[in-house]
């Protein structure tokens, strides 16, 4: 591995001074604005809008909402079980700001328990103490999400060869994580590392997360690519010499059904009937082993509003109803293995 | 059947006062606009601009079409060969506006060879009265049109059962046709003759003819229906009880191979997965017994603006490309059945 700068790294979520800033996602590529979050309601308004979004991402915006939270209770309040209990109801409210994704959950537990070590070996810390305890652990998940990040591109480096076509849904680079990415990670990885890549982007319809997104990250990277829209990838597929698909994910059952964007399940029966070798990538953290099979994911479904218009712009008529599913589950069968921090895996996964 | 009104006709295409007239379908559903086309030119340029579309609604263009051109010749020149020049001339222009769907060259054709018919019957027939032939011609194909969706509709009742849920793409209704429909005209006839009918919709991008045009057409019907994004379509046929997937074609081969809408294929590969039947509808006027197979019909790739501009905002970063190819070939092997004028029909075709 050629150090620690390879992966090009994006300051999608970072703490600064207090508050957690976001690259807020919902304007780009037209404005590239930076939000400072100051409270929980800040951040559960963010990752319901989507300004930040991506499971890896919104595992850190947990985390570092809990750190917000902390520091809230601890400038209301000394005693520390007024501190904790302020503390674990909000963090119950962040759980609840988007069902799918385990990462936020999960970072918003790893947060929690790390206060409950603390409690444990230092009994007499104070609320500031917990406090930092948070922020510190927020910190780390951070970090240790670009590292995750580096660790899935160097892994994910050899399932492509020189000059490759890969095909990718949604976003999953460094604005999907702490700002280095998952799939999209593999390909700028690689394209950094030297190899030629050239990306087919589903532009991941409703909220074009590929067209706007992805396509943005390709440009700034300098990786070729093309968009399409989510119903030419069988086509392409069929027609492309494509190498592979690289995806993300948001939640990995134990047998290995995946939830990911809706539109991921096509692209992975189209890549099996033209046998294109499908696979996710994703950290250990986005895994949910406590679930045998994606038959127990749940599945967000968002506003018709989403699917009906389009930035301002109305697609329907005023009486069109929608289904608006956010998710899907792609059955293990279709994936050829998991890209995570340890290598490629397949399911029976160790623990 | 219930008589000649039992399916809702749209005025999609007719011929008023020496023009072609049209429902211009790219402003629907906000506006209903009607379009007085009075060259090949403009015809051409409707064509092309989807003003009017759907494979057979095209076949009427194409027709009526000549029928412009021959009237325009006639009223330059009286003499016979400088007439079938122009005419044929013209008539190839218009035949190249677009490639895939076969109706387009088949309306023209069968305009073009009925004026041969009138030469050989009437030697002496007059320019004038050629030009009279050509609109007959025209005239007479858009009102088989009518019958054909009629037909295609009765034959298709059957494939429905009552409280039927049916997925569909593009539009293939009343505006894609003459008036009548297709695979839509099958919903809008079963609906009509009192089945119950909820239609999945998807929203077919690049230009959204499902959520604009098939919405507008349902919602005009009081068919109960909701839009989906096309990812969305394998996500709903494997989660909810969906009947049938219904769509029309552009060309089908000898063997069955059908070019229709960038998308159809998708939906097919899912339909298969999860064990929905998948139902082609389409005249016999789009089959092209001449090609063998899918492979050697030509797909019509447009501009990739169409991908990363949506109604006039932009969704890809100023230096995106895209694809854009606007048809995909769903292999014969997904299709259970093709529901022509003639009946449920499967390969090998009778001539």
């Amino acid at each position: 591995m050629e150090g620690k700068d390879w992966l090009p790294i994006l300051e999608t979520i970072r703490w600064r001074e207090g508050r957690v800033r976001i690259l807020e996602q919902t304007l780009l590529p037209e404005r590239e604005l930076y939000l400072d979050l100051g409270s929980v309601d800040d951040v559960i308004d963010a990752v319901r809008r989507l300004a930040v979004r991506g499971a890896p991402a919104i595992g850190v915006a947990g985390a570092l909402g809990v750190a917000l939270a902390a520091a809230q209770a601890a400038a209301e309040s000394s005693a520390i079980d007024g501190f904790m209990q302020q503390v674990d109801a909000e963090a119950k409210r962040l759980a609840a700001a988007r069902p799918t994704a385990v990462n936020l959950r999960w970072g918003i537990e790893r947060t929690l328990v790390s206060l409950e070590r603390v409690r444990r070996d230092r009994p007499r810390a104070s609320a500031k103490e917990l406090a930092a305890e948070a922020l510190a652990e927020g910190q780390r998940i951070l970090e240790e999400d670009l590292d995750l990040s580096r660790a899935m591109a160097g892994h994910g480096f050899d399932l492509l060869p020189d000059d490759a076509r890969v095909l990718t849904h949604c976003n999953t680079g460094g604005l999907a994580t702490a700002g280095g990415g998952t799939a999209l990670g593999v390909v700028l990885g690689a394209h950094a590392r030297g190899k030629r890549v050239f990306v087919h982007v589903d532009e991941t319809r409703p909220l074009l997360q590929g067209a706007r997104l992805t396509a943005w990250e390709l440009d700034r990277a300098k990786v070729p690519f093309a968009v399409h829209c989510d119903g030419a990838a069988a086509w392409l597929l069929k027609t492309e010499r494509i190498h592979a698909v690289l995806v993300g994910a948001d939640r990995i059952a134990a047998n290995g059904d995946t939830a990911n964007k809706i539109g991921t399940l096509s692209a992975a029966l189209a890549a099996r009937e033209f046998g294109v070798p499908f696979f996710v990538v994703a950290p250990r953290s986005s895994f949910d082993l406590s679930l045998a099979s994606g038959e127990e994911i749940p599945i967000e479904e968002r506003s018709p509003d989403e699917v009906v218009a389009f930035q301002g712009a109305r697609a329907a008529p005023p009486a069109a109803g929608a289904r608006n599913p956010a998710f899907d589950v792609t059955p293990a069968r279709l994936i050829r293995g998991f890209v995570t921090e340890r290598g490629v895996e397949t399911p029976p996964f160790a623990p």
